[in-house]
């Protein structure tokens, strides 16, 4: 059999990164991918569609030791949550045309042995969007569900505070909230974001973080009773002011903290004795550990997206040379919504 | 009915406090009593025999808002958990003669209203001390129990660390955790109080904080593979240290942090992302949560003392005068074991 041949463009990371994360840090190589595989291998060829971008890759860009994740490879292809296509199948479980979503590379095609990787296949409505497989209907969309619904332990009428909330996965959690009968009021960097968390997404409240000058008394002003629960995107300050706003037997869901991504040395927070005080669970979690959930969530979540009573605000870059710019938009708040990186609509 | 009065002395706060405590926060005042109860008016008289001097009095020393406990009043006599016996009782459910622990003031006879304070009524087996009941058979027995067995989940064979390891709560919750078949290492401020942790309560390993240069070398020493559970006592530097060498899933029972209590402006913990990374469960407690396990626990706990399974260690400065420095000594360590004051044998 003859070998087949591919130019295969790809982003790499050049060295690690200490800092905000700059364009500079990738760069663009252009490579040649063998499609040929053999039967039973496990190997699949992919050729990727949609790119996800999602703050836990700052961590990847560092030098990490011990950590839940591997740093990336200087050197070497950003891998991270994707939309592909199968091009070639030498796993009888994946057909040549398949839609899957998983782990992939940044570049145009990616070669994967599939025992070693979670691709899920996807089994897709018209009715709604394939990126949305980066979203709501992946990753990020699983971390909301889990997140609120196993480690919140919410209750209808507990009052919900959501940090980051019109990104990835916080204007789900939000939208969760206000499903389950919650009072929930949403934080963002920006006007057009807070805006869009009250029209859009149907947060009671929502405030420019930017724009206060004491948190604190901005939580006062949505919370005058105190919060049940916090879902936690951004750490530092904002988790000090919050929890000396918790009610007795609040929790904290620990999602992310992507305030302090880039900093060499991360804020101190300072008002951890409230744990005590008023009986505060604070758990961390990752979504690797809820993914049986996945097909339970799915069946949930795509009914009420097509019923309009869930929506998805994506910010789509398109074309593979806009994917390096939108990852390090992410960091400064550029994006508005899940970013996504739109290589190939198909 | 002719009116019987009796001297009184008291111990007074004189103002709030700032930064660590002095004996002359407090002093001694003498007043007068009255001894006469009416009947059916849920008054009692008590003689106090035993005061417990406790890490959270030292929160009550400054002037609180919003706090889960009220603070001292300058001016009146300071309250803490105590035993005492029943002088005059105006309440059906104590006889004169009654022993007692609950909440007291700081003073040789208080007179309280029972139904606006927990009082619980003394079975005294003469084989086990009567101070017992300001440390493991009161409030603190019931903390470590409680946090140990109902906030950390925890199951045989689990690494287990405990800070202030020595104190009411921490010398049982390493007694708790050995007789479940975790792994357990103490730390504590002295020579002294390591060496008791290894050969009085049965610590596997027990180290001096003060003398390690790097608190996160001293933990990995202990703990190669991690620490699955956490009895945090102390907060700071310590917490931080311990947040990097947690294992995933491990759980963090927060019941004190006395190296905060006495500092201006507490230190920032830097580590939280470990929540994350390792889906870390933090909690926070307090006692009152759990009274209802107390009649449990003392049917479990008694018959161990008797067996001398389980072993308490008392620091008891002896006489009223006593009192104002046994409590100061508490915030710099100074008490090996359960602080009391004994005023009175009975």
């Amino acid at each position: 059999m003859a070998e087949e041949m591919m130019n295969n463009k790809q982003i790499i990371l050049k060295q690690y990164v200490e800092g905000y994360p700059k364009e500079s840090d990738m760069e663009f190589k252009n490579s040649i991918i063998k499609l040929n595989v053999q039967e039973g291998s496990n190997v699949v060829i992919l050729k990727n569609l949609y790119l996800s971008c999602d703050p836990y890759m700052r961590n990847r860009m560092s030098k990490l030791e011990g950590s839940y994740i591997q740093s990336f490879t200087p050197g070497y292809p950003i891998t991270g949550y994707g939309v592909s296509k199968v091009l070639k199948s030498g796993d009888s479980n994946f057909q040549e045309g398949d839609l899957v979503w998983g782990m992939t590379g940044w570049e145009e095609h990616t070669s994967i042995v599939t025992t070693t990787q979670s691709m899920f296949k996807i089994d897709h409505d018209k009715d709604v969007p394939l990126s949305y497989y980066t979203g709501i209907l992946g990753m990020p969309g699983v971390t909301a569900y889990a997140g609120f619904n196993e480690v919140c332990s919410p209750k209808k009428g507990e009052t919900v505070f959501v940090s980051a909330a019109s990104g990835a996965v916080g204007q789900l959690v939000g939208q969760f909230a206000k499903m389950l009968g919650c009072y929930v009021v949403g934080s963002a960097g920006n006007k057009q974001k807070v805006d869009m968390l009250k029209t859009k997404f149907g947060f009671d409240e929502a405030f420019n973080y930017k724009e206060e000058q004491d948190l604190d008394a901005a939580l006062k002003r949505y919370f005058p009773d105190g919060i049940d629960i916090y879902f936690e995107n951004v750490g530092g300050k904002m988790l000090d002011a919050v929890l000396v706003n918790m009610k007795l037997h609040g929790r904290i869901a620990v999602c992310g903290m992507i305030s302090q991504y880039n900093l060499d040395k991360t804020e101190g927070v300072h008002n951890l004795f409230c744990l005590i005080a008023k009986r505060i669970r604070m758990e961390g979690f990752l979504v690797f550990d809820y993914y049986h959930l996945y097909p339970k969530y799915l069946e949930m979540i795509i009914p009420q997206i097509k019923a309009g009573n869930i929506v998805y605000v994506e910010d789509i870059a398109e074309g593979f040379e806009s994917a390096p710019s939108a990852l390090v938009g992410l960091f400064s708040g550029l994006n508005v919504g899940k970013q996504v990186v739109m290589i190939s609509c198909e």
